[in-house]
């Protein structure tokens, strides 16, 4: 049965190619309707013609199709702060609920005051303090069951909507589409591999097993009813950010992409691996230059600065000379959220 | 033009599963003819029907459709010495001839003498030297191409053939088997990732991305024309055996599997985390009980012991305890190699 199955699809699957190859693709409805005319779309629909068109020179089979996207910043909202911080502060209360000593000791103290500002101004230790403490000694099944019930009732105080909503639809397009024509989407994420893998297929199509991100190590262990579980050690195995991108990606996956899209510094090195490649590659970037409808932060152009998700000068000039396409929010997106 | 693609895939592809269903399962040929009829083979159609068959009350989504195989002594030959490490001991000469001064250096010496009962007796310590000297200090892309070279020229001595021609038929029928009914089917072994990525490929029809294997870092750097590489680091990432093996799935996978197969005492714990995860999951071992046409070793069943693939009694019992197929090779294999 299930060698005629596969002998049958694999016919069909070339009859479909076929077909759908002969067909005019100017009769098409658009792909990316969220994105406006310019050379930023016109830079993807010129890559996805000449990889995946069987006549192109620069045709690539279909597996070595691979595109990847940062998270924060590329495909959500990460101002003012990143979500998955938010989530580590909100997780405080529980963990000083299971130790209590922990009220009196920083930085728990503060986060439990509630004081916004005083938050704000906790440096990277405390920080990592807080993720350890909120991101590890559970195992992975409890984990994701506490991070799904977090990600259904939290809100983003500017919009009041989940932070799922808050994701931008001219790349949902994008990745539907990159999808359509054989490539397969990958998240390459300085976020937490675990935390994004929650919601990854629901909100971005995106399986956990194509989820690339900082990964604390895992034990395997016994429960005390002897069945084994995995739990989470604060052990930092991949920090999935800057040259730890293309790092990752070897690990990962073990092929070079064809696509990279990122929004900051922490992406420089995937978009210079991957244009460093040969063949036809396209490396993007994400510019925040739209204070109205999202964030707008830099300091490239003339933006005002920020430390989450910095986009500076060189990184811009860079791209310019590189041939990356930097994606001006303002001006390429005619919609940035589904619900607007 | 994708779009529409897409979608006429999707109804072809719909068709053909209905028309496939339909079909009456006994008139098709045997997908594993190497198989001998008996519990082995039964155990491995049953599990395919009870996951796969849309009215099963046991069926498992494709996405949650995971098979994981071990590679040495479960995929192909691992004695006398596994193939990895052969190819460790073949680098050596090239290695001194760019380092003269670790010709007088153990165990490099030893190496360099071809004494093999000398050679045998190296421990773990002077091995590990021996693999970190030969696996790492060059850019991933070096790597591939120097373990594609040796790979293509290197025979065993025993059957003076490739060492990628010394793999199971019966494991090639089952992993295509698999594949047919939707299974994405991974290699997970204590092998170096990047060693065994570069045939997967070719010899298992296992892309490089469902190839989890001991790791060691890669750091970013700019070689000398300033083109970005990937440079492997003697630094242990994932150690991929015994508790390593579900460890590495969290990361690479995180999804739990529905049938693994192993066949040595490294593969315990893998085995343990697929049969814990509910529902219909396959537990198999492959028990080299054939000297003459392969290999005899245990110490389980009275087989000779080793230290190469370990199969202690222990691991017999808990099989036996729970419900774990034990893989007689001698019995349940008609053919070994696609040679014979």
């Amino acid at each position: 049965m299930e060698l005629r199955r596969r002998e049958f699809t694999a016919l069909l699957l070339g009859a479909a190619a076929t077909l759908s190859l002969a067909g005019p693709a100017d009769a098409e409805s658009d792909p990316l309707p969220s994105w406006r005319p310019g050379s930023a779309k016109d830079a993807i629909v010129k890559f996805v013609h000449a990889t995946t068109d069987a006549a192109s020179p620069d045709f690539v089979p279909v597996a070595e199709r691979i595109a990847t996207f940062d998270q924060d910043g590329t495909l959500w909202v990460e101002h003012p702060v990143y979500t998955q911080l938010v989530y580590c502060f909100d997780r405080v209360p529980a963990l000083v609920k299971a130790k209590p000593e922990l009220a009196k000791v920083e930085p728990f103290r503060t986060v439990l005051t509630g004081d916004r500002e005083a938050i704000a101004r906790l440096g990277l230790e405390p920080l990592i303090k807080i993720a350890a403490a909120t991101l590890t000694g559970m195992d992975v099944d409890m984990f994701r069951d506490e991070v799904a019930k977090w990600i259904a009732e939290a809100r983003d105080p500017r919009w009041k909507r989940p932070y799922t909503e808050l994701i931008y639809q001219p790349q949902i397009e994008l990745l539907k589409y990159l999808r359509s024509v054989g490539y397969r989407t990958y998240i390459v994420t300085g976020g937490g591999q675990d935390f994004v893998r929650v919601y990854a297929e629901r909100v971005y199509g995106v399986p956990p097993e194509q989820v690339i991100g900082t990964a604390g190590g895992v034990s395997y262990q016994y429960a005390a009813d002897g069945r084994p579980v995995l739990m989470k050690e604060p052990k930092l195995l991949l920090n999935d950010d800057n040259a730890g991108k293309p790092e990752g990606i070897h690990l990962m996956i073990g092929r070079r992409p064809r696509f990279a899209f990122g929004n900051s510094t922490g992406g420089r090195q995937i978009l210079e691996y991957t244009a460093a490649g040969g063949g036809v590659r396209l490396a993007m970037l994400v510019l925040h230059d739209d204070a109205d409808r999202e964030y707008a932060y830099g300091p490239a152009h003339g933006l005002p600065d920020t430390k989450v998700g910095r986009f500076p000068p060189e990184l811009y000039d860079q791209a310019k000379k590189d041939g990356w396409i930097v994606v001006s929010m303002k001006d390429d997106w005619r919609r940035i959220f589904a619900f607007e």
